[in-house]
């Protein structure tokens, strides 16, 4: 079966967002300063070919634990969805 | 009303991914084959003050096309919450 999984890579909480705290200082000169606390990570996708759900839940797991994220800086989550 | 806006911005599919390509290379060298086509974007997350959802969507669109994306070679969707 094939896999596609999306998977959403953030720093962590505890850790300054250089990036978003430069975004979110832009948004007043486009006059969104309503927008607040930006915080910017990956938004990974990819195909998987597994026999079952369980399986490829477990590769991708494997996956961002070993090269998507950096697990001292950043959190991962991700969804599958069989198509 | 606050709201929360969680944005995904995707390379677009007729546009080469060379980071996603190069990640997708290095899975064989963790044994993970299977996993093909991966694609690498941005996932923003940011908080909105705004009276109603409309008018939150609105602005969060006028972020994305003004600042988040570059709709030349990026496509961007997004969804909110109210907390």
């Amino acid at each position: 079966m094939k896999f596609i999984a999306e998977i959403n890579v953030m720093p962590l909480k505890e850790i300054l967002d250089p990036q978003g705290k430069a975004v979110t200082g832009s948004m007043k000169n486009l006059d969104l300063a309503e927008i607040q606390n930006i915080r910017i990570g990956k938004h990974i996708t990819l195909e998987i070919d597994a026999d079952t759900e369980e399986i490829a839940r477990q590769k991708v797991d494997t996956a961002c634990k070993k090269l998507l994220a950096n697990l001292i800086m950043e959190s991962y989550e991700f969804e599958l969805t069989a198509v």
